[in-house]
């Protein structure tokens, strides 16, 4: 586990290498933390779970850190609203790279020293929270490059593919299945346990929906069709002025989109991304299809290649039968946010290597367009 | 059918007839409309989809009521915005029990012309919708009369009853059942088609949760102990510093709330009324249990007693397999909010006689307080 | 003064007989309270500071109507918040005619005892306070009609004439001068003592701006050209959209307003109404002209007329030299505005007749529209 | 003035050299923006109203800047909206300080030519606006340091001296004073022109009011007795639960400040710093005396010292007698800023030696706490 918890730890860095330091402190909107926030929160976590508990004469790097880099932990005491984390200018990104430096040492000793199952459990959690927050990252940092006026570049590489194979839908016969998770590996609370659902026959597609599916979509009117979209969805568009996927615009009457190299031209073969869950409803109806739930999308999962984008479905995110959430701080992990947020299924490439698996519950509220998200048709 | 329209509405009025001409016109928050907003709204759904396309030589009372008492019909126009129907001083009651004798007439002649059954049906949704219209006056007559610093008398009959035989817990076994709506008589589209579920075993209480043991949850602290709530909960409970269900005051150590006779000692043997999506869960998780399902509810409801209060269930409000909306006007009536709202099941003292049914399907935000919820715990 | 006590209720209800008890309650934006509030509150008035501390055994009407129908003043204690006065639907307006009738009684018999220059001072300042009180009235009743889709006909004879002598400017020669009121009368405590003050030069039109030459500001541009704007008006005009007076509407092409008796197209000789501060200041500024400064209002309001419009002046509305007020509530009725206001000078339709001179401080925040302003230039 | 010139871009920049890369670009509240914008605003400003109307062959540095560091100048042109300055991360730091550097090279070179007296009046105006500028920087350090939970260090040497001499009040006879700008030397529109006042007789404190005889204000419940606050002031403090100066905050029963050498004890000699006009207002109301008019003090101000703290007067900021602003931008500068203001007048140890004088006039909103702004009594 050393192994893997060093090229987590190393990752993230990676991750905000080509940053300016002006980048990594900024908040543009609520929900988008700034790197450095990022950066010293998945080290805080190791710190507040792993060291302070287990690690025996460990000395905490800062006391005021608690205060500064708790997420949404209740239990583990006061901290930054949310909405402030923006203007924490100190401690500096130097500093926050001691900080992590420091409890990356501290938990590779403990490691060293053959801890229990107990511990190597938490710093498990620990590895699957910074690959979350390195997905966020991803996220958040084409969120601020985005937006700059100058439309930065920040990596050539970071890129989709097309699923250039041949388009179909796949079948699945009515009746009891079982879904969830089973097994020994690394899950989430949310996942386990493997339990009966039944499915009514379906379909669903075996490819995403591409670019120049959905810009026929929009060139259609689907934006201005309301009989389209749930009344919510309905508001927000309305209210926000939206007619297309999070950082296109229309320049000269062609469609572009800021990508990760800069600002370019829509590529229609790609799979379409930054989206809500209302457009992905929308364009469903449009269809005269649907979005599958996230069990028709387990079961189906066999059938086709998934993991480029988040894929949402149509299933609110709900306990499973005899959820029973960790006592104390993780406890606060999943659990609490089972209202209001849609599931989304699959991976994307921000999200880390292994991460994933096809039991995995993500889960936004359905106006999320920022993180990568497409959609997949069923009916 | 001529008879249940007419009692139909004659029962709206007769709950209007307490108020004073000044509790017409008023709207207290957004979400409560002026009980004059409902008498009007309730008679355009007629005048709009039954008179106008189906009464040959009907003249439409007023041209511009279409403007003013369209609810969210976007097929059907323009319309006042929501939060501004308060401000519609004009026209005045007097002149909107004209517009209702005016077109209930006009319906009742429609009716006594033996009119086919694609009449039939709508004028049968609009008493329906107008009995839908009757709860909500309830909720918000109460809203209205229950914010006055006076706490006025508007009935001493509209009143819940004490469950008071012994309590138990029923058993379901493990299989898969069939729900939703089978049959010929009225029905809502969310509700049909009748179709299979997989349910695991699990127990339903026989009776809803009393006001003692909500009190009981008050004053051991649930309204502080964030690890029994959703996150939104939280934050919505410390934003608007809500310590006990809507109406609730402490007057000199003793709890006292508004029902429709006044301001009184809280009942310790009634059910519990008056509490969010997010108040149910963490009554719930406070006792180790949790709500029933939708579908659990529905295939344990021939076993207890149902119908005083809507009762919120764990489930959100999503569309049954192969749901499809009525085109036009009429689709708009379920199937757009089919998103971040809860289900409750059963019906209250505020529903029409006659107008639920163990498939119902009712549907509010989770924040929702204003209406006749209480809950009732499986496990 | 009984006569002109009795006078001054009489009107006050006479204001109010054209409107519908529905018009009575409502509060459309905060600055407009309900008719009924006004009835209510400046009945209180009376027995706040009349009756209770000086009829012997006067018994209060309703010991919660202190709470319900204070406005301001923090020294006669707490009291229902401005924003939900439009709330309370209860006690309705025929009971709040009966107080009226309770108190105006009771003042009355007070009067009848002879009593002495203490309380006849007091009896004056609440008939001058119900005067300003009528003025609202007119202002909000035209607010409540106004922005009502029907356009409801309120009263034909309140209405505006033209000015149609010759238009010519007036001179008034550098030097100091003296202002502010000085004499036996009643008048408030914002416009004592007779102070001096240096004037320059400056030259006053004889005439208000009429709505034709208001229309060439309109028509060339002037709502679009921000150099014309302060910083805080441009920002207003451009979030609220603001391209005519308030009650302007364009109707195929013609400009209409509504004035009490409906909605009508623009009489072109009259003076131009219902313009904020920003607004008046904007069409001198296109005119190459100022407003007057109060001052030179004052000194030279003996050469021409006014008293149809509150006419905006270029100076804020602070303390004169030497200003000081009373001890206890009615020191708030003046004092505590005196920041970010500006003044008017003169009167309006809607003043009670002998209401107002030409030492009268009228005050209003520069955004305000509502009221029967409008402007004169000087150079 | 090449001197001059460079002086002042010198000195921007060392104010800024004690900030962290990441303190440059945060913006905590709306009023308070980035360090690095304003580095680059202030260099914007000699690019676009002196390199480009009159240096031959300039070269904009960057085309984009133009909508990025425009402040608020509607004739220069679109830009990014004020509450989006702390967004920008790019361009970086580094980048601005090229920026600066090129400009104050061009700068140079244009002064070394030999200009006419137009271009030097712009750049007169440039290295006061810069100076201006600098101030705000010194604002808003305060503010960015000051709101970190680690209060840290930015200077040991920016702080006030006690006036350690007698207290008394001078003397000021009634009669007509002239006052405003007269002269050759840099002044601003809204100093000019020299006019007559007629001032009453006063006398005026020829020290500021201490943190001393503030503390004794709030210790004696001055933020709790409304008779002594504005309405508009008592809403704020209420609304914001404000009950000390800014920066102020009570440790163990003592209060403390931040200043800029850290938090520390306030020290009760020196002039209270950091409140509203509404703070000033009521303090004066609670001695029983006032603030002076901005003639009042600039009258006396031969009499007493001034300099380390811009004082409230109790002047609304308003044109002198025949003002008249400049065509296109630079007209934007400060007219339109003549409603809803007060003004001050002095001088803090912010603002660039010599860059003030006593016919200067400054202004805020009366709720502007995050200037060095302080109060001098008269009465």
């Amino acid at each position: 586990m050393i192994r893997e918890f060093l090229a987590t730890r190393f990752r993230t860095e990676e991750l905000c290498k080509p940053l300016a330091i002006e980048d990594y402190s900024v908040q543009p909107i609520v929900d988008v933390s700034p790197p450095k926030w990022h950066l010293a929160h998945s080290t805080w976590f190791f710190e507040a779970f792993v060291l302070q508990p287990f690690a025996a004469d460990y000395k905490v790097y800062n006391e005021d850190f608690a205060y500064l880099f708790n997420s949404y932990y209740n239990n583990a005491g006061e901290r930054v609203l949310r909405p402030n984390r923006g203007l924490m200018t100190r401690p500096t990104v130097e500093e926050v790279m001691h900080y992590r430096e420091y409890v990356t040492t501290a938990v590779e000793k403990l490691l060293g020293q053959k801890p229990d199952k107990e511990i190597l459990d938490v710093i498990e959690l620990g590895i699957n929270h910074e690959q979350q927050h390195q997905e966020l990252l991803c996220y958040e940092i084409k969120y601020i490059l985005g937006n700059q006026p100058g439309f930065h570049e920040y990596s050539t590489e970071m890129k989709l593919v097309a699923e250039d194979y041949e388009h179909t839908y796949l079948s699945v016969k009515e009746g009891v299945y079982e879904v969830g998770y089973e097994g020994n590996a690394f899950h989430y609370d949310n996942e386990i346990g493997r339990h009966k659902v039944y499915i009514h026959e379906f379909e669903i597609s075996n490819k995403l929906v591409t670019n120049a599916e959905y810009i026929d979509f929009i060139e259609n009117g689907g934006y201005q069709d309301f009989n389209l979209w749930h009344a919510e969805g309905w508001d927000m568009v309305q209210r926000e002025q939206i007619t297309a996927p999070l950082y296109w615009h229309k320049i000269k009457g062609k469609w572009h989109y800021y990508d990760f190299s800069g600002l370019r031209p829509v590529d229609p073969d790609l799979p379409v991304l930054h989206i809500s869950y209302y457009e992905a409803f929308a364009y469903a109806e449009w269809k005269g299809m649907r979005l599958p739930t996230e069990f028709e999308w387990e079961v189906a999962s066999y059938q086709f290649r998934w993991g480029q984008v988040w894929e949402w479905t149509a299933s609110a995110y709900l306990p499973y039968p005899g959820f029973e959430k960790a006592p104390g701080a993780l406890g606060e992990y999943n659990g609490k946010f089972m209202v209001s947020q849609h599931v989304l299924r699959g991976a994307s490439l921000g999200t880390a290597l292994g991460h994933s698996r096809n039991t995995y519950r993500n889960f936004f509220h359905p106006s999320s367009r920022w993180l990568f998200n497409g959609l997949r048709l069923a009916k």
